[in-house]
């Protein structure tokens, strides 16, 4: 019953299988292989766009050489106040713009709403040098609440964005989620509603270390090369990059994955809403759960062997219990089933 | 009736009669001269302490400088969210401590709230590397809504700090102000309530350019010296800020300046609360006064060729019309009574 | 015939499989896992000393990651005229410094000289805080010319560094080939000679990306794990990291690997050495070769089908037609003698 | 007989004149007001150009925000081996760069070859992002050894650069005594001869802390006004940068301070030269003398109240006994005769 993270799941069998399978013979180094090449050019279809593609091995670095791109170090972000890059990247866009301002906007259900950003875009006017000019939106998608924006959404909040010259970045750290969840299309989803770059995760839905920065702005790859290299994010052996992700996007072998999670995740939630004292604080759009529970339930599930993290939820008082439970391509139907047993028969 | 900034003002001038009387014969350079010393060892008089005193030539610099030494880069400052070192530096504070994170609390009438900030410091417990963990708190004394913190608010606020380790700067770019409004000592406002470090303004309040970093924590003196020619900040001809400081705090010249400063904007703020439809947003205890003002009266003053900005004050809507009006040491009488002469006059 | 790089070659088997046995079940994130536990307690044994491991996919990255551990923004590192981290990682190390100043001086055969190292630190006195202080001395074992500092070479360096307060780096990409090299213990080439860090390579030797930084010296081990954090360094799925060491050095395979790697090189260096025309710029210690050869046999060379790069060796001009190549884990001996067989039949 | 540094000289009448007549009445902040325009606006003239020009107080910041302008953080700058920028400024160039690295060129008397230039830029094509591709050349007029580049070697060495692509940077906090030395107009010394922008130095030469950043490339001038905001150096009373060159430029004061300077240099280094044991090591050809002198004599100078420095000569070893000395617009004749007196009576 491990519902601490979708990153304590191992390497899905078909990324794995096509590791071994690209493991013999050389290979040039540096990404400049038959396999990152292909990986490159299958996101590509993927998104039905000529978009420019980075290989990473990490979310933190895909976010962040993406956020370097799109300003200059005394620019600002803008991002919802439960940002992963805000909160949970130990200051990683600050070091990798060289100090650009992270600001934070309060969203709700985990997302940005668009009448407030406007409101704060066009509250105060600049007046020279001496604020530091928004640069960038931020967007989560699906969001750190769980939740998915619907491409109105996006549109409108990149709309926005837009007419204050801002670019639109969106971490994609569980974008396959969002795409099974929304049924729209990853360009609907990104480049067709305003979106100029997106970190395209692959590790929490079942690869070992693969991530992708998309720039579908031709216009910011600029530098991206050279912070790469200078950030130590090149790989050497740039084909076990390109492997994983091939694995991945073979077929539709990534949304079969992130189907699966986002249907545990909602069995779970459904099981969880019929019982008594446990409240549901987000809507469970994709593979994260967010709930009150009792402090007696929490203990029994536990002491049973469960995991998962007490969480800060904004509005929410510490006294709430509030809780994130999360699924992934390998939870297995009987965790959830045993999970919501056990708190069946607690709250009984 | 130029109420844009205390910035406009003019030299005092017996500050630029000690420019001129420094003006002969060969003096060592880099600050190690006797006019900076004279005047770094004036302040530690005026502060009853043995503390490190930087003599520098902007407040940003002072500001950053001494942030720089407290946090290392991937920690996160708090401060209010009127403070200008995080609305009104372009991201100096980011810049010089290679990237750390600024996060704004809100303020009441421009100061931070004990309980806020215990809140804030208690809610998220630290889980590993993932956040930039807090390491200053950063307090403006005159605040930027032209408020005074109480010698007991700030041992509040600087007991919470060091209850999670925080050290405590202060931004005293109107400090002389907040001296003369508190009637407390040097020594009280500061270091005796628990702030370990001080940027002390002198440029607003009658000096040319001419700031002090001041650390009452000698720990935290470690690379200041080295961050400080590293940034450019350094002088060569370093008897001249010396000077100035020396003119500025001889006998109790600074505070004479302040205490002028703050009763016209207190006569100001009296005069203008009388104005029907005029309302005073914060109390005026320094030498700054926020009013709401109705759009007729605004332009007949600018008519008039009074000059000040129109204000963002948190929690009121744009269409609040605020303004903010700063008084100076060279503000005369006369200006001020021509200014709600004319207010009287529209109104009426 | 491909000797363009160490990088070119595949996973060695024991690593891959070593990934393929950790891949089932949950396993907690972020590197607490019993993998990566294992693989740092192994490194203790391996060094006989109880250093803080810092697991790694890149060896820019555990370079740089140690530098910034080991100087402040404003100080200053030395390092050879060939050293990667000056030549070949795009400014790696002035980022995660915060730009402190990369200083080259003059190698020999690749090495460092105590004598010209002493000359250099005694040379200028520092006078106050104008010049960047000199933090870092940083060595690469074995060299970026195919060289080995041996222990008394080693400590000569490393006394010169200590009397000047520089802490001592080693850049070990190439670790494994020198131990081998060196008959040394992995002990007496690190901290018992004074070496305070050390990157461990292991990506070029046979792992997928793998490197650890250790840190001798654990006063220096500050703010790594943050550091590690906002670069996007931190792997979720941490186990897989600690799954390749744990393949590479059980029993001894890692120098097994390398052992191989320098027999080859040796066999190809021993080889262009009786051919005329072809000179041998350093000796060949490691699996790295420098030659020079005549236009004509390069072009048949590489009309074959042999990969390699022209280099540029410190005073040799480019007319010198200098070349490296580098041989690895996985050369073919067949690979060696046709590549041999070739330049024997051009240059008679 | 103060030969210490130039920056030991007080501030020139004319500047200090400029400096109290400027202080009276309101004026807008920040660099806004008419004497910073004046200023602006008398260098063009001066320059013969439109050129861009930012007001500053401190060289080190007239240099790195000009070296910020012209690369990204990942380039790389190319400077004499004397160079201000690379020994005395602490890294800062890295620092407001954002960790460009800082590489050194033997220099022959203080000045860069252009055979050297092109040969080092030649010498390493660049393979992909590895390494930090070179963006700027950093020129110092007159040079730290005292020299000054003719209008055809800078002509040569800025085509050395423009062939690479680099921009051309020069340091000109002796500029004033490169023009009185050249005979060559301002104009001919920098933008015809290929400068992008020069660190035109008012404070040695005269002022109390004015510099100012001359942009002729205004392709370049993109966020200068932010990084000055950012780095803590827009003056908020900007009236009293512009006040002081207004007062430096006008008429010819600044090149009769400078051409004293450089008299005074002649006349110690021709006496000098015809002393024994006394050496010239660079020509004399602005404020700067550098001599070795036997250590007899330097303790005899010393004691008679002599100040100077010993100094580090690239290529002289240590017991060489090299010494700068330094005039300045403040030095008399008399200084000069006094010291020649004695070293005259010490060595015969």
């Amino acid at each position: 019953m491990n519902f601490a993270s979708d990153n304590t799941a191992p390497v899905a069998p078909g990324v794995m299988d096509a590791l071994v399978a690209a493991n013999s013979g050389a290979s040039t180094a540096y990404g400049a292989d038959d396999e990152s090449d292909r990986a490159r050019q299958r996101l590509c279809e993927i998104f039905d766009a000529d978009c420019a593609v980075y290989l990473l091995a990490s979310g933190t670095a895909a976010n962040s050489l993406g956020l370097a791109a799109a300003t200059p170090p005394h620019g600002a972000l803008l991002c919802s106040d439960v940002a992963h890059i805000h909160l949970d990247e130990c200051g990683a866009p600050e070091f990798f713009t060289g100090g650009a301002k992270c600001q934070a906007l309060p969203a709700l259900s985990g997302k940005l709403v668009p009448g407030v950003l406007q409101a704060h875009l066009t509250e105060r006017p600049l007046l020279g040098p001496h604020r530091s000019p928004y640069k960038v939106l931020s967007l989560t998608q699906g969001t750190e609440a769980g939740t998915v924006y619907t491409v109105s959404e996006l549109q409108a909040l990149s709309a926005a964005a837009r007419e204050h010259q801002l670019m639109v970045h969106m971490d994609g750290a569980r974008f396959a989620n969002a795409v099974v969840a929304s049924g729209a299309s990853p360009a609907d989803l990104t480049w067709r509603a305003g979106v100029d770059m997106l970190s395209f995760g692959g590790t929490k839905n079942g690869c070992m270390a693969a991530e992708a920065l998309i720039v579908f702005n031709r216009d910011l790859e600029g530098d991206i090369d050279y912070l790469r290299k200078r950030a130590g994010h090149l790989w050497s052996k740039g084909r076990y990059l390109g492997a994983q992700l091939n694995g991945y996007l073979r077929d539709s072998y990534w949304l079969t994955l992130a189907a699966h999670a986002n249907a545990m995740a909602k069995r779970l939630s459904e099981g969880l809403r019929t019982i008594p004292g446990v409240k549901l604080i987000y809507p469970t759009e994709i593979n994260e759960v967010f709930v009150s529970m009792p402090q007696t339930l929490v203990t029994e599930l536990q002491l049973a062997g469960a995991s998962f993290y007490p969480w800060v939820c904004p509005g929410l008082p510490p006294s709430a219990g509030a809780y994130r439970l999360i699924t992934s391509w390998n939870t297995h139907e009987k965790e959830v089933d045993q999970f919501l047993a056990i708190a069946h028969s607690v709250t009984e």
